[in-house]
Order: C-alpha cells, then structure tokens, then sequence
C-alpha cells in the first residue's frame, strides 16, 4: 500500500491519519472534507499530506485504499459514486456507525470480478464531540475495530486489516444485521438517552435561574456522565437514526416500559428486583465493569 | 468538640471517620453498624477508635456530635430514639440521601428549649458501590456539602460546620423541598435510568452467549458509563424511592415521554431540536462539562 486517500477528516478520518503515521506508514496521505475548516485542520495536524480540492479530486484519485470517515448517508452516497472509479488491486472501506445499509449496497457494487474489493468497518472509539482539532493517533487503542466482510479476503484487505492492527485496535469480524442490533442497545440507546436527559434538564430548568446555581452545585459525577454524550452532534446521529431505525426504536420502546414499571413500582419490593438484575449486569453476568 | 459516634459504618459513615482524622480531629471517635462486618472494617481501617457494641450503647453515648449515617429510613429511626438521649450543647447530624421528611421530623424533636441541635446535611460524594473498605479520607474532597438547616445555626453546628469545610467540601444550605426536587433531577433520576438499563441489558442478553460475546467486545466508554450506576445498591435507594417518591415519579414520568417522543421522530427533523437543546445543555445553558 502506497497511497491512502480519507474522505472526511473529522475526528476519526483524522485520527486514522495520525495512526497511520504513529505506525510507521511511509506512503502518502490525501484526505478531503466536505468542510474546509475541518479539511485545513486536519493538514495542519499533519494527519494528512495533502488536501483535496474537491469531490472530482477524490473519485479520480489511484489511492490503492480509500477510507470513507463521513456520517453514513454520504457513506452510501460514496459508496454508489465511486463504484466505477475503483478497480481491482483497490479497497474501500469505511468507518460508519451502522452495517447493515452500507454492506448491502457496497455487496452489490464491490468484489465481483473487475471490482475493487470493499470491507465495512466500525472502530468502537469517539469522543463526545466530533472535529480534526480532537484527533488523536492513540484514539483505537485498545479499542475493538469491526468489520462485516462481504466476500473473502483480498491481498489489499489483509493489508488494512494489518495497518488497523497496527493501530492497536483489536478487530472481530461481525454480520452486519448483529451489528446493528447490537449496536443499537450498547451504543444507540446511551446516546439518544444521555441526548433525551439532556434536552429535558436543559429545558426544564432554563428558565429557572435560582434552580439552575443549585443545579450545578449539586450535579456530579452521576450527572456529568448521564448526560456526556449530549453533546455529540445531530450530524452524525442522524444518519444513525436513518439507518438503524427499527432496532434503536425497539431499545427505547423496551425502555420507556422499564422506566415506567420502575415509576409504578417505587414504593414495592418490585424495586428491589430491578436493582438485583442491574447488580447482576455489572457484578456477574456481562461482567460489564470500569 | 472532643467525641464523636457515627451510626452506620459503611462507605459515608466511614469516610467521615476517616476525614476526621486526616483533618486533625484530637478527639474520640466511636461507631456503630447494623453490619458486625461494616464495623470491625471500620475499627480495621482506623475510621473509627471504638466499636459500639449495641444500639443502647449508641443511645447511651454522651457524645458531643452524633453522626447518623445509614440510608434514610434508619435515620428517621435513629432521629425518633435519640431526640431523649440527648440535650443542650449536643448535635445530631446526618447524611441522608433526601433532606423533606428528614427535615419534617427533626424539627419537631430538636432546637427547642433544653434540646440538642440537629442539622440536616447530605454530601454530595459517593460511588457506585458501599461499604466501609471502599471509604476514603478524600471523598469529600471538592464535593459540595448540603445543609438543610432547622434553627439558627448554634455554638456546636457552627464547629461542625468548619469540621466539614476540614474535609475539603464546599458548604451549601439549601430549603428541604428544593434538595428534594434538584436531587430528583440531577441525582435519583439518573440513578434509576441506570439501574433500569442495566437491568434490561441484563434481561435482553443473559439467555444469549454468542450476542453476550458480542456485547463485551462491542461496548465502551458510553456503555459503561450509562450503567456504571446499576451497581448501586437497593438498601440504599429503596429508601430514596420511599422519602421522595412523587419527585422521583415526575423526573421518570418525563424522561419516558421524552423517549417516546424522539423514538417516534428518529427519521423526523424533531430528533434535531433534541439534539440541539442537549447540545446546549452541555456547552452553554447549564454548562455541565467533564
């Protein structure tokens, strides 16, 4: 691999940049983004070498790997544009918060003969707040790297599954319909969640300045991390709505139930029932843990 | 002040103990636990210098400062059986997760003629998990310390008060009423919500090894963080859910219509504005930031 070309150098295009270089990638680096501001931070932070004037840059560029880092629906909107601008010998892959749209459509445009070859992927790592001026090359660390292959690996697919190893990332490969559904209650529920506490703190006390001091002198860590992910962008969730609707419907409709028995029940021994099952899912069970 | 018991040795009770200490504190300190383990963890960790052996012991101490520590309910107990025990120049203080009933029946036992002061306090610390062998000496540290107090402040609440302010914590009075609805928001809300996703997660994946594998490998910071909470003992919030039930009710009640309103607008222009209004909960508006 000589040439990677990223398309959308916020902060995972960018920090897929910065990680490219940490791990030694002597090729070069293009990048483009839908936003100047983004596209010039992300030179500046040297996570790319060169700054692609527009789309017609990106769909005649010979990159032997393009990284598509957008939100999904320009994800699915490149995917379908550069179909017939890559060939065999080149991968696509993408970094996009849902599957299951993105293999079905890149499953009938990719890997056949004279196709290039096309990995789905999802790096489980992000920050609250999105932008070039927050990457960082040491962002998948540790992290889990996904990826739902569409058809068996190719030379140029080993590559980059070496290069996201590089990386420090642990990758598993995944269907993408599990993936979305799973995604939907570890990943989708927190955020529209924390997005929802938000939203209602916000307007309820807005207009209750002396409520408001008490609010935030009595807020702590249980506040700050309910509510941490109010401050990811619509931008990216959006699309995450769009295309995983009926799963993340499904999470917050089972929810809502939850909260409302929890509601019904604080003063029975109900209560005491609901705590068990959560001490379960930290202490036992899952074993999910800090 | 030269002796102090605190009733109710677990992670608060102890941490008082031990802030005490680390402050300078010369005098005495008993304790009393429900729990014999709680107890000689306390003695063990030098949280406290004695060992109450029963109740009575309790009841009969003469000490300057009683510090009552359990979950709320065996505050209000606690409250009841003491007010005869003890007299002028004696306070009585607490911990206590909501401050109404608390509040409610304190005044009417003590701060009057040849009675001992009592002042209701709740320190804003904590951690998912209790218990004395979790207690720290700088748990309070940067914490806000509430008080809710009943009659001018006298001699003995005035030293207590500098003891806390020892311990590193900020000092806020607040009425009772309002502790009770802000904590319901920025406290006992988030709480529940925790406890109820991690109990449905629990419910949804435990009959599922291979998604249970899936789940491990796939959720993070914000996973973890939404539930870290559901570790959160029932001993201690069934009695949150019974002292302050009809605020809790509202906070739930409003979070669900919230929910079900963005599950109904995922693939909607609406899911915006809920973005926008949590966005400006944590940049601007309220301004909680990490």
């Amino acid at each position: 691999v000589r040439s990677v070309v990223i398309v959308g150098t916020g902060l995972i295009g960018a920090s897929v940049g910065l990680a490219l270089k940490a791990a030694g990638f002597a090729g070069s680096i293009a990048g483009w983004d839908a936003s100047a501001t983004e596209l010039s931070a992300a030179l500046r932070l040297g996570a790319i070498d060169e700054a692609l004037q527009d789309r017609d840059a990106v769909l005649s560029s010979k990159a032997d790997i393009t990284v598509l880092a957008t939100p999904v629906l320009p994800i699915l909107d490149w995917i379908q544009r550069l179909a017939s601008t890559r060939g065999v010998g080149q991968l696509l892959t993408d970094v996009g918060s849902t599957k299951r749209e993105i293999a079905a459509l890149a499953g009938k445009l990719y890997g056949g003969e004279g196709q290039a070859s096309f990995l789905p992927g999802h790096p489980m790592a992000g920050k609250e707040s999105g932008g070039a001026a927050l990457a960082e090359a040491t962002l998948f660390h540790g992290a889990t790297w996904l990826f739902t292959p569409l058809h068996p690996v190719t030379p140029i697919e080993a590559e980059w599954r070496a290069m996201v190893t590089g990386f420090g990332a642990h990758i598993r490969d995944i269907d993408p319909e599990q993936h979305d559904v799973v995604c939907a209650w570890v990943s989708h529920l927190p955020q529209m969640v924390s997005t929802a506490m938000s939203a209602l703190l916000e307007e309820t006390f807005a207009a209750e300045p002396e409520m408001q001091a008490a609010v935030q002198a009595i807020g702590g860590r249980a506040l700050r991390e309910m509510t941490r992910l109010g401050a990811s962008p619509y931008s990216m969730w959006r699309d995450v709505a769009l295309t995983n609707t009926e799963p993340v419907a499904t999470t917050l409709l089972a929810l809502e139930q939850r909260l409302q028995h929890m509601r019904e029940n604080l003063r029975t021994p109900e209560l005491r029932e609901e705590f068990a099952a959560a001490n379960t899912f930290r202490k036992q069970g899952l074993g999910i843990r800090d």
